[in-house]
């Protein structure tokens, strides 16, 4: 481990890459003096005022490697809370690099992926769910998720794990309270208004816990699967969906390849199309619904959709439907009548979904479902991306609390019921950073980007 | 043409993708006015003090889009002149899509590419020849052309067509001196002394047009061919010079696909390395020499390497080279004496280059001849990079000049030869863009990225 306290760090913060500007970060006791051996401006690095933007050139002697904007920022008021320079220059790759290597030269060190993120959680300008909220962003697969990550990031899930820990240490403080008292076998608060309480903590902790298949549709995207039988039009569907055309689309059966997927947005929301030509390989359709649908493919998606061609009738997929339903209890399986411009239309059932990939008739209800299944799956995220991490913790906690109100009903002693609540305190502590051990920081920065 | 004066532009300035950091730029007269909508901080953009940095949230509504930091520029102390304002936030793709989409709603309009430089060429915060070194600077394929063309940005160029016009200048007030008493027939200088000040500056336009072709090396990389015959190890010295295994080694001929292109910096210098089999397709080595060695490939190039197999004998390549000398007059045309580790080094002569490119002898010794080559190409250039545009126009003031100086001899008169004195003048305008016309504007910004 580097000694953070002596140690200054730089790296090229924005996307390697040709654009108009780059930005080199410096962090560290001696990003000022660094930066002052190369900066020529009407104001030193050391000198510039707080949140102050100097211009002049970055040279090395009487070199000029280019103009830059030298941005100041004094500890503790930085991203990191150490001393921060940002250093404004040309995009492109060699300017960036220069500037670096005068800064390597001068005895700072690259930064590791995530070291400005992992410096501004040990000088505690971000706790562990903001650091993961930050990492969140800046992957996020939409809009969403983004706008999500960034709520998190303002505090939103800080504050609701504060209220958790507010509402445990009220419990364990009156148990405590009558511990104090114990010989004289007080009972200061009614055994059933603890019950309501942890109850209601239990419940917003499960619910937090729950959101995180949420979290992960708005973190990553939507998975919806299109199968059916051949020649039902998936890849039309898929291609009238995408409103542009990518996947192989003829009227000889089995030309889509095994697997194909397409991203697109859908009302700021990531959704993974993924198309199947699983059930291609036979053509006895009685045996059809036995066989295994690309197992892997239908069953990470979030939603599937069966394709029926009308025009083989109207019931035709029904089996194949009803196979996937029971196999995937948890997944909502949408039954779509395709090439329905082929029908009279007279015949539909009211419930059913229709459209023509052809035509595109039907296609903007379509989409509309999918955004209805997506927030039904992310309704429970409110301001917190949960992640795997977070979630198991929230798990072991609310087996706590569980185990605590098993306790009160089988009058347990205080003394071990105030053990169990301990444990819950300091495992919340463990989702916000309080208290942390090395292994989990590296795998929280592991995500991280060089330069974040 | 949009209307400069009342309109306000926004883009993304650093490279879109995955990092910590991403840069929006807003530019025009409602700047500060648009970012008051949407940022919560400290200080509004309007009210900031100029060159600072406030942190606060990007937001719509209660919306919280991101945290950014809003660095604010007021008029004319920015980039473009105008009230400029820098947002920096989280890197990705959705937070620096959505604060430009708040910007657009807001009134802004996207940048079109090169559109900030633009108005910064208009506002006169740059004249022409530094905005093409800013083109030059974030498409640099070097260290050294970025660093000559942040020399340019910095007014190398600038100064030098400044004296190029104060010594036109000089010789044209002193020629209008004597028409105003052209009746009285004075000669208030001699016209040996004209002639002298004119051959002066004649001299230095046509150094600096001529440095046109190293610019470009400088700019774009310095092509070296490797030509020889079948099997002379023109692949392996290939991956002994990158230092790495790219191209296709084995001891069949013919294994090279036709043309093969690498490059590597050497020295600071992009060095772009072209393996051509070109002279596989027969066996007979005599009427080799007359075939076409992928005319293209080697005319392009700024150098050519001959390889030749000593294992064949030191003079099995020597028609082949000759052959290439003759074609390529001002190209230099090296003769590489291949495989050395096969026979008794002492046969060599003097002056050959040798190596060895399977053990890597010889190899330090042939980068060092190309980086010979490339220093030698790029004397001339100083710390401006000529570009096309500039050296037609250099060109024809030179052209200018040469006939003033013939005028000089022919005794012309002052009449005739102020005329064409002011058009070099005029033409130097051209150069800074004192003087443009809309096409090439359009021409010099084509080569720039949104966002710059």
């Amino acid at each position: 481990m580097h000694d953070v306290k002596t140690d200054t760090i730089c790296a090229l913060a924005t996307p390697p890459g040709v654009a108009g500007l780059a930005v080199v970060r410096v962090s560290g006791p001696r990003a000022f003096e660094l930066c002052d051996l190369n900066f020529h401006g009407s104001a030193s690095a050391s000198s510039a005022a707080d949140h102050s933007i100097t211009f002049g050139w970055w040279g090395v002697g009487d070199e000029r490697i280019d103009s830059v904007t030298l941005m100041v920022y004094r500890s503790p008021r930085s991203y990191t809370g150490e001393d921060v320079v940002e250093i404004g220059c040309h995009g492109g790759v060699f300017i960036s690099d220069k500037i670096i290597d005068c800064l390597l030269n001068s005895g700072a060190r690259l930064a590791d992926p995530g070291e400005f993120t992992r410096r501004a959680f040990l000088n505690r300008k971000l706790d562990l769910v903001q650091v993961e909220a930050v990492a969140d962003i800046i992957h996020a697969a939409s809009e969403r998720g983004a706008q999500t990550a960034a709520r998190q990031l303002a505090g939103g899930f800080t504050k609701r794990l504060e209220s958790f820990r507010t509402g445990l240490l009220e419990v364990l403080g009156l148990l405590e309270l009558e511990l104090d008292f114990s010989e004289e076998d007080v009972e200061f608060v009614p055994r059933h208004q603890l019950r309501e309480q942890l109850h209601a903590i239990l419940h917003e902790v499960l619910l937090t816990a729950g959101s995180a298949h949420g979290a992960s549709v708005l973190r990553s995207g939507f998975h919806v699967a299109v199968v059916g039988y051949p020649n039902a039009g998936k890849s039309s569907l898929f291609n009238a969906l995408l409103l542009r055309n990518r996947a192989i689309v003829s009227d000889r059966p089995g030309t889509t390849r095994d697997y194909l997927a397409e991203s697109l947005l859908i009302d700021g929301y990531a959704v993974h199309l993924i198309d199947t030509a699983g059930i291609r390989d036979t053509d006895d359709t009685i045996e059809l619904e036995g066989i295994a649908i690309t197992e892997s493919v239908v069953k990470q998606a979030d939603m599937v959709l069966v394709l029926n061609d009308v025009t083989e009738g109207l019931h035709h997929s029904d089996a194949l439907k009803e196979d996937l339903e029971i196999r995937l209890s948890s997944t909502p399986v949408l039954l779509v009548q395709n090439k329905i411009d082929c029908i009279d239309t007279g015949s539909l059932s009211n419930g059913d979904l229709w459209c023509s990939a052809r035509t595109g008739e039907g296609i903007e209800a379509l989409r509309q479902r999918i955004v209805t299944s997506i927030r039904a799956q992310t309704s429970g995220v409110q301001d917190v991306l949960v992640n795997d991490r977070q979630a198991k913790l929230l798990r072991v906690i609310a087996d706590n609390i569980s185990s605590v109100l098993h306790g009160l009903e089988s009058k347990a002693s205080n003394d071990e019921l105030a053990v169990d609540l301990r444990l819950s305190i300091r495992i919340l502590g463990e989702i916000t950073g309080e208290t942390w051990n090395p292994d989990v920081l590296d795998t929280v920065f592991s995500r991280f980007c060089i330069g974040k």
